[in-house]
Formats: structure tokens, C-alpha cells, sequence
């Protein structure tokens, strides 16, 4: 018989019903039921319930058992009563008594329970991360990012695609974030950098005239601590075609995503279409580069019910150049409670507020104001039905600007009785964010985000630089290698009015994938540069291996990379990216079971030339 | 149309013929064949024959392109003329008439050529990288390389193996190489580390509970240079195992390989069954713990035959303890030539010379000796029959032994007319590497090694620790991590006579594969190391996070790496790891086409709190 196992803790059925077993695993539970002790003994795959009973030549020795010790038992497979049968555990029609036990790995008194669902503060669960790993949860996830992983693999394989590795070990690449530097021993006092992303490597690689290459692969940002991101590293899949136009790109990544999510979503929908929205469409419509699509809300323009309207705020705010009045419908939230809560939110997030307006069943009050009759009488007319009920529209807002004009609002929302709208009103870039942020919470506070759902969309048309509001500075909106629409003469204009062949895609409110269109000619992307003001020199010095490879043949090409945390996560429906990482930093960079970082030998700092100055220098 | 292409430069046959086309790839070549022009255009997929005659409105355009310019071209497919279809190339029955043509990327001036088989120095193959991966046999290594990998994965998988991702920025993991080291910005003063291997993580994630792992894992370390390894990182197939014992990993292990070599070595025949060699008779069998297989010759104690002999240099060499005379075998190189050009070899190597001895047809001189007669005489003696000639053995060896000893040695070794064989004496680790390159050489050059296999065996039974020779000091032979076999008993004993249940895995004279069973008992690890000088204190320090969670139920584990770049060597029949990695490094570790590693920015030593020494200080 093998030394540890004739079976996992998940095989035994009926059929073993009197068969000699051997199993190896975690103790993870011991109880004692009239002096007989029972153990729920857990491997990867299962959890089998053992049992000995003090007849057992093993009996003092299983007695000494605890949870989470690692135990190897030989013991016979029985049936197990009727009524004691377990449908819920695949191992649940059988029990096995135990004839002798091998302790293989005892254990000290647990920091963190493996069993049950207890809490325990996230420095704990770092610390002692592989007790943290044997939780059923943890152990699920884990499993899962590995098949996610292994799918898109297999998925990008089948797609045609091969995965080339590119360095780890590389040059700084400017790429917006702080590189992780490496001292180089062998030249003293210069230094490699962790790739932020393999982007520079893949475009070479289409230089290369490879075609079509993806990696699983990952990328390394010093980043400052924020609760949703790795401070120090993530992965991608990263991809990148040569001979395309944006569509291509998108006919290849979708299938890939849908299969995905739809292989490990739970059953959950898959949208099959994928709109493409304009950026500017996406800012206007959901406040977001990253709608959450789930949410059927739609933003709209409505200044010129407003313009030289009896609410004098919005009326005067669109005499300014540059300013709109937006509308926020909000189906079913047509109480005051409600609104009134919407525009404690808009406070919150530090505007003035949110005017409203609902429509509702028109009220006794109204009617007597209507006809000039006391309120009471009102309520009798509406009872009796003499006076026809039917829907009026409340809120300030609505008082301000008269029915005409609320009315056509309504009418142009197609909103109806029990319905609300929220109106913002500004420079759109003043407000939108916000404006955003109230539409995911009306989408959620009403039920009309449908969670069992993922959304995904398409935004184009990134626009390629953007403006510092203070300095006037014009900067790249996003990475600088991607190609302008229209080629070099798009770049004779208006900087601010060029658009990218630059797209992302959103998932339920994240954005899943980053991509573009490259810009693959030497002579437009040094303009491009020049138009940020970055000279050809720097431009040589900051990306010179790809600009010279540019010079040499280069193809037209573009791609995308997808995060793999993120999507995980979405999967996992996890809220913290490390609940799908194995080994995570904590928030502060620190790797708690390993004790990393730490203080250098002096030794090593000789051999790199390096001395670490005190704080204060 | 697409916008680059309709089909790739592999597609079309002449079922295609009449119909107009797309193509976009590079001009490998351009012909002018009586004014028309030839283009061989390259894709990453294949060449297809496209021309251009001065009738063609494209023609101006056609003419200006030249080698590695990327293009589109329009046009008609043509049945080739009988006499000029190319039946070696897919797309040879057919050429393409062009008629429009975009410049998609044209090129300055080569530094290397991509058509034809021209060598380049190394500096410009890295430099410009990007033109050396478009040549054939570099395309052809790249994919060999993925597919590889994706092989292994998919039967790794199949074995019931998930891959797992474990850290990349870590804490030093003190494993016999240096470190690459980062600085913390968030900690100044404090770096992590990449790290050299998973090894740490992997047991971790065995006792975190997931029985079966994998990881195509990069491993980081900064070596000295060397011609046949990355001064960097490399890759390596790395995997762990729960309650199995070395068999078991083994089992696992096998049939992967084999499946690789199969699959990807080009008919060559591959080993089914693995011998398993000790540590011990690898060396006195083959004078290396990586032995070639491939080479039949067997190496042997042969000390007796010379205790006591004539040959006084051995005679009294082993009288000294721990002495021993060996025997290389090599069959057909019974000649003075060879033996005298081995003999060179020896004294290259090192040693005062390698005696031998030789047996070969009957001379006149022996014959005249033997018979006391003029040498003319036993010519015709010879010649007529009248004396029969047969074998004789030769050399000066043979001589000092005598007639009878070197019989014996002839039986023993199995050897006879033709054949010759070699001796080395003294204490084994002094001549057994010496030895053990001997062998290579004869193999090679008596064409004994068949160079059309993949010889694989597992060396096993390593010891544990070694001996300095001049400190005496007991320390570690491979890694601290191996279980002793004997467990803490054998530990109890002479050190240098523990083995480790660990092994290697032997291919055509590389290491392939390293692994062990670990040693997962806390008190067992303690002892190990404690008999290697290092205290309680040291080991939780350098070890502290695999320490710490042994003591919470650790199962039995164990598993190995497989070097990834050097399968795929052995598969490409490469013999610089350069020629199977993308983008390496240059063996003074730096990356001429990126430039790394350079000058960091003062503000980013700033953030790190770093100072770059004088060289002097």
C-alpha cells in the first residue's frame, strides 16, 4: 500500500463498503460522542469522517489528536446508517474506522481557526497565511484564479496565439507609475527596473514580426497603499496583433471574456453584445469611463428646459460658456423620502445639492390650491372621484420652472408616475464624477442594478492628451503610444479635439481591459511627443529601443491587457484583491510571513556600491 | 477587404488563382528579372512570390521598396507557369500580380540581414534583436519555446496539477546564489528580494493545503558571468506534491518529459525506461553526477590488478588509504594514435598523462621477441601462417603488468581485439571529474555516443552534506531542505554518511531536473542544520516563514524543477541559451537594446534614500 494514501479524503463511496483504506489529512474537527471520537479529516480534494472507538488498539493515540494536525490513518470503510447518511458530503454514505494512525505533522495552538467562519484581522490571515489558505473560501478562490487562468490560456492558444515571455529583469519604462528599481551589481551604481508592463517588449515582438503573442504576465508598479490595488505587482493578459484595426482587437479578446465569464460566473447573465460608447457619450450618459451597465439609468442633457427658466440657479449658471444642466432619471424613486436622500448624498460628496423633481399621485392639496377650495373639501372630490386624480410633479424644482417645462422634462426622461429625476448642473467636468457616483447609487438604492449580470461595453474614442486645468500644460490622457485618428494631419490641429484609437472595457463599473491601436510610425509619433513637449532627444532617451526598432520595418499593430485580479475578483464576487491572491502584500508593501522587506547584509550593500542614508539627509 | 490583409502569406494555393488578394508582411527579397520585379514577402506564416511589371500603375511604388520595408499589397493570383512552381514552399504554385501597394513601415539601412544564413557578432544580434527574431531559425526556436511551454502546461494539467503564482518581490531566500536585491520606498533602507526559486513558497503552499502545484516559475539570480547560462533569471518547470514519496514524484515527472522530448524532438528516440543511479556509482561509473547516457562506456574499479604489480605508480599509490585505480573501457580505440591523443588530453587536463593499454593484431616485433628471432624472419613466419598472430596487448602499461594481470583486466572489462582502455588512480575526487570528461571525449570520438537519443537517468541517494577539504567544516552539498534519509536517527551518526532522498535527472550530460522529498519535520530540520553549523536562531531568521508553519501540521511534500531553457536547447540543438530566449541579456548582464541597466534619476535615489559609493570607497 502507498505510504500516505489508497485514497483522497473526497473517493470513498459505497463501493468501498469493507475495503482496508489508508487516507492522509487535516484533523478538521475532533468531536467525542459518548466516548467514541470522531474526526472530519480534510484533504484538497474532500473531507472523510473517521471515527475510533475505544476498543481500537489506536485509540490513545488518536485521542491526542487536535485540529490542523496532519494525520495518516489505515482503517475499514463502512456503510453508515440510513438516517446518518450525509447527501450534502460526496463521502457522506460511508465512515472509516480507524486501526492505526501516524502522526505526520502535529500542530502548535492555531493563531487562526481552518474550521468554521470566524473572522480574523487581515494581519493575522497574512501572518499565518497557509492556515488562512486552508479555509474552504480561501481554498476556492485559489482554485478558481488557476482555472481562470488556465482557460484564458487555453482560450488565447486555440485563438491562434502563442505566449512569449519577455524580461523581468529590464530598463525603466516610463510609463506614468514608479518603477521598483534593481541595483546591478556587476555595474555599480546603475540599475534595472521591473517592468510596469511588458508594453515596450510586445510591441518589439510585433517589430519582430511574431504576429500574434499574449502572456499571462505580470507587471510591477510601486504604488502607493490604496485598499483595492497590489502595492507592489499584478497580472495581465496581455496581447498584442499585428496587421489590425481596433475591431479586430475587439473580435478577439471578446470571445475570450465571454467564455470566461460565462465558464466560472455561477450561472450569472453574460452580455453577448458589447455596445462601444464614446468616451465623451460614456461621460455624458453615466458620468464614467467605466459605466456600470448593469444599471439602466442614462444621464441626458436637458439646459434648454432650464434656460431662462423661473429656477434662477441653473438659468443664470447657463449664461456661462461651457455649462449644461444634466438630468439623472431615477424610475421608481418618485417619493420625497428618497430624493431627499439623494440630495443628502450630493452634499456629502461636496456639492450644494441635487435639485429634484417626482411625479406622483396628485395630492388633496394640490387640488384645493387648483380650485381654490379648502383641503378637506379636496379629499372628499378626489374620494368620490368628481375631481380626477391622476399625476402631478412635486419638488422645488418643479414649482421654479412651472408645469410646461416639467412636463416636458418628464417627457423627454419617459418617466412616469412614481418616478424622479435629479438635475446637476455646471461645467460637465466639475460634476460628472459625481453625478456618476449618484447614478450608481440610485441604481442600487431602487433594485434597478441587476446583479446577476455582467455588463460589459466598450469605450472608444479616448481622447489622446488632456489639459492641467492650473499649468495649461497639454499631457498625454493615457499612454503615449497610441495612434491619433487621422493620422498626422490630426496632429496639424487642436490637440485637445484628437482622438486615440484607444479603448477600454468596462464590467460591472471596472474597467477590465486597457488597449490601443499603436502608434507604429517613427515621424508621428515624435510629433505626437513634440505636442506634449518632449523633444526627439528625450523621446530617444525614454523609449529609444522601441523608437529605433520603429525605424526598421514596423507593422501596424495593437492590443490590450485584461486584469487578471480584477476579473478574479468580479468571479469570486470578492471585494479585496487579497482574497484571490496567494501570497499578498498587506497595504503597508510588507510580506508579513516572510518578513520582506528587510534590512540588507552589509555585505550585498559592499557588492552594489550602495549606502543607505539616515532619514534625515 | 480588411484593411491589411485577406489571407497571410501561408494561405494561398492555387485553388485561389484568378481571385484578388490582400497580403501584408516584409520583402525578404527583391529580384529584378528582366525589369520585372520579384518580392518575396515574409509574414510570420510563410513567403509568398508577389511581382510587379513596369505595366502596373503600382510599379513606381514597387520599385522603391527594399528588404525588411513592411507592406500591403493588392493583387491577382496566378497560376505559376509548370516549370517554375516551388514545390518546397506552400504557397509555390501560385504568384501574385500586384497592383496597388501601401508602405506600411519602411526600413533604414541593415545592420544585420534577415534573409540568408549570415553570421552576426552577438553585440548587433541583441542590439537590434527585433531583426535577428524576424530570421528563420530564431522564428522557429521562439515557437519551439512556446510550444514547449504550453505543452507542459497542458500535461501538467492533465496530471491534476494547478499552477499557482507565487511572489516575484519576496524576501531574500538564502539558497547558495546571490540575491537581486530592491530597495523599499515605502521602508528606506529595507529591500526585498526576487527570488532564486519558489522553493520557500512551495512548501508553503503544501502546507497550505493544495497537494498538487505548479508554476512555470522565473527564477532570479545574479550570477557570475557565464557562456551557458542567463546572468539574470531563467525559467524552470517547477512542481510540489503532497504525502508522496520520491517514487511517486518520479511517476509524475516521467511521462511528461518523455511526452516533451517525444512531441517535440524531431523523431529522435527517447529513453522509456529511466535507470536510477546513486549518487556514488555515478561517479565511479560515468565521473559525473550527470552522466550522458548516450555514451555506453562504463567505468570500473580495476585497483586489484595493480596492487602489488609492476607499474609502481600505481603499485604504490595504493598503498596510500583511500586510493583507487579505475578503468575507462573504450571499445575500437585500439590504436597508438588514439591512446597517445587521449593521453594528450589527460595532461591538458591536468594530470602527468592517463595510462593505457591497447590490443591489436600480433606484431612481427612481438612475434620476433617472443620466438628469440630476427624481426624479417617472424614477418614471413607471420605471413605464411606458420606462427598464428592473433591479439596482442600494448602499451606501456602492459607491459609493466605483465602478460597475466593484463588479461584479467581485458576480462574484466569486456574487451578485445581493437579496443583499448585508460586508467586513472589516486583518491576518486581527485581524477573522477577528469575521468568523467575522458569518457566524453572517447565517446565522442569513437562515435560511440549516439547522438540521435535523449538519454535520461535519475541520479538518487545524494548525500547531504559535504566537507570542505581544507576548513574540514561540514556544510550543506545541495540545498538545506532535503529529508535525511533514516530521518532523525540517521542524523544521530557520521554526517558524511547521511543521504538525502534527493535527485537529479540526468539528459545527454545535463542536469535537467533537481528535487528532493523536504524535510517537513521542524526537530528533524533543526538537527539538519545544527550539524551544519547553524543555530536555532540563524535558521528561523533565514527561514523563518517555512520554520513557522511546519509547526502547524506540515504534510509530507516533495517535487523538482525542470529547466525550462534547457530542454529547449536540447530540443533546438542550440549551444548558447541565447538562442532560445527572446530578449536576453548579453553575458556582462545588460540589455543593449533597452540599456540596462543605466544611471538612475536623483529623485528616485532620493525616494529610496540611496547613495551610489565612488568605486574606490
Amino acid at each position: 500500500m502507498h505510504a500516505y494514501r489508497s485514497h483522497t479524503c473526497a473517493d470513498l463511496t459505497a463501493a468501498q463498503v469493507g475495503d482496508t483504506v489508508r487516507l492522509s489529512g487535516w484533523v478538521n474537527r475532533v468531536r467525542d460522542h459518548g466516548g467514541i471520537l470522531f474526526i472530519d479529516l480534510r484533504d484538497h480534494y474532500g473531507i472523510t469522517q473517521v471515527l475510533c472507538d475505544p476498543d481500537s488498539a489506536a485509540f490513545a493515540d488518536v485521542e491526542k489528536v487536535r485540529s490542523e494536525w496532519c494525520i495518516r490513518i489505515d482503517g475499514e470503510v463502512k456503510a453508515r446508517d440510513p438516517e446518518l447518511v450525509n447527501a450534502k458530503l460526496p463521502t457522506g454514505e460511508i465512515e472509516v474506522f480507524i486501526r492505526d494512525i501516524e502522526v505526520l505533522g502535529a500542530a502548535k495552538e492555531l493563531p487562526l481557526m481552518v474550521f468554521g467562519d470566524q473572522e480574523y484581522p487581515e494581519e493575522t490571515r497574512l501572518k499565518y497565511r497557509y492556515l488562512d489558505l486552508r479555509r474552504e473560501a480561501m481554498q476556492e478562490n485559489m482554485k478558481l484564479r488557476s482555472d481562470v487562468v488556465a482557460s484564458m490560456r487555453r482560450r488565447m492558444w486555440d485563438s491562434g496565439f502563442r505566449e512569449y515571455q519577455t524580461p523581468i529583469i529590464t530598463a525603466s519604462s516610463p510609463e506614468g507609475a514608479r518603477d521598483f528599481l534593481v541595483p546591478s551589481r556587476l555595474h555599480p551604481g546603475k540599475f534595472y527596473a521591473l517592468p510596469q508592463a511588458p508594453q515596450q517588449f510586445k510591441q518589439l515582438i510585433m517589430v519582430s514580426g511574431y504576429d500574434k503573442y499574449f502572456q499571462i504576465a505580470p507587471c510591477f508598479r510601486d504604488e502607493d497603499p490604496r485598499a483595492d490595488r497590489s502595492p507592489t505587482d499584478f497580472y495581465q493578459l496581455d496581447l498584442e496583433m499585428s496587421f489590425v484595426e481596433q475591431q479586430d482587437v475587439f473580435d478577439t479578446i471578446q470571445p475570450v471574456l465571454t467564455g470566461i465569464f460565462e465558464e466560472f460566473g455561477g450561472g450569472r447573465k453574460v452580455d453577448q453584445t458589447w455596445e462601444q460608447i464614446s468616451y465623451r457619450d460614456a461621460a455624458l450618459w453615466y458620468g464614467s469611463d467605466k459605466p456600470d451597465l448593469r444599471n439602466p439609468i442614462k444621464m441626458q442633457v436637458v439646459s434648454d428646459h432650464f434656460r431662462d427658466s423661473g429656477f434662477a440657479i441653473f438659468a443664470k449658471l447657463l449664461e456661462q460658456e461651457g455649462t449644461e444642466v444634466r438630468a439623472i432619471p431615477a424610475p421608481t424613486g418618485g417619493s420625497r423620502k428618497f430624493c431627499d436622500r439623494m440630495n443628502v448624498f450630493a452634499q456629502k460628496e461636496g456639492l450644494p445639492g441635487m435639485g429634484y423633481i417626482f411625479w406622483r399621485e396628485k395630492t388633496a392639496d394640490a387640488v384645493a390650491q387648483e380650485l381654490g377650495i379648502p383641503v378637506k373639501e379636496a379629499q372628499a372630490k378626489l374620494k368620490s372621484g368628481e375631481v380626477e386624480g391622476g399625476m402631478e410633479a412635486a419638488g422645488p424644482l418643479a414649482k421654479n420652472i412651472g408645469p410646461q417645462r416639467t412636463e416636458a422634462i418628464r417627457q423627454q426622461l419617459g418617466l412616469g408616475l412614481g418616478d424622479a429625476a435629479f438635475f446637476l448642473g455646471g461645467k460637465p467636468k466639475a460634476f460628472e464624477a459625481v453625478a456618476g457616483r449618484a447614478r450608481n447609487v440610485i441604481g442600487e438604492e431602487l433594485g434597478l442594478t441587476d446583479k446577476n449580470r455582467f455588463a460589459f461595453a466598450w469605450v472608444v474614442d479616448f481622447p489622446i492628451y488632456e489639459q492641467d486645468e492650473e499649468t495649461g500644460k497639454i499631457d498625454f490622457e493615457h499612454n503615449p503610444f497610441s495612434m491619433p485618428q487621422g493620422g498626422m494631419d490630426a496632429l496639424e490641429g487642436d490637440p485637445l479635439e484628437v482622438l486615440g484609437y484607444q479603448y477600454d472595457l468596462a464590467c460591472n463599473g471596472y474597467e477590465l481591459v486597457s488597449g490601443a491601436i499603436r502608434n507604429h510610425r517613427p515621424e508621428i509619433m515624435f510629433k505626437a511627443f513634440e505636442l506634449a513637449g518632449y523633444g526627439k532627444d528625450e523621446v530617444e532617451k525614454r523609449f529609444g529601443g522601441m523608437v529605433n526598432a520603429f525605424q526598421y520595418g514596423a507593422p501596424p499593430h495593437g492590443g490590450c491587457a485584461a486584469g487578471i485580479d480584477r476579473i478574479v475578483m468580479l468571479l469570486a464576487d470578492a471585494s479585496n484583491i487579497r482574497e484571490v491572491i496567494m501570497f499578498p502584500m498587506n497595504q503597508r508593501a510588507e510580506d508579513l510571513m516572510m518578513d520582506a522587506p528587510s534590512e540588507p547584509q552589509n555585505e550585498q550593500l559592499r557588492e552594489l556600491r550602495l549606502r543607505v542614508l539616515p532619514p534625515e539627509s
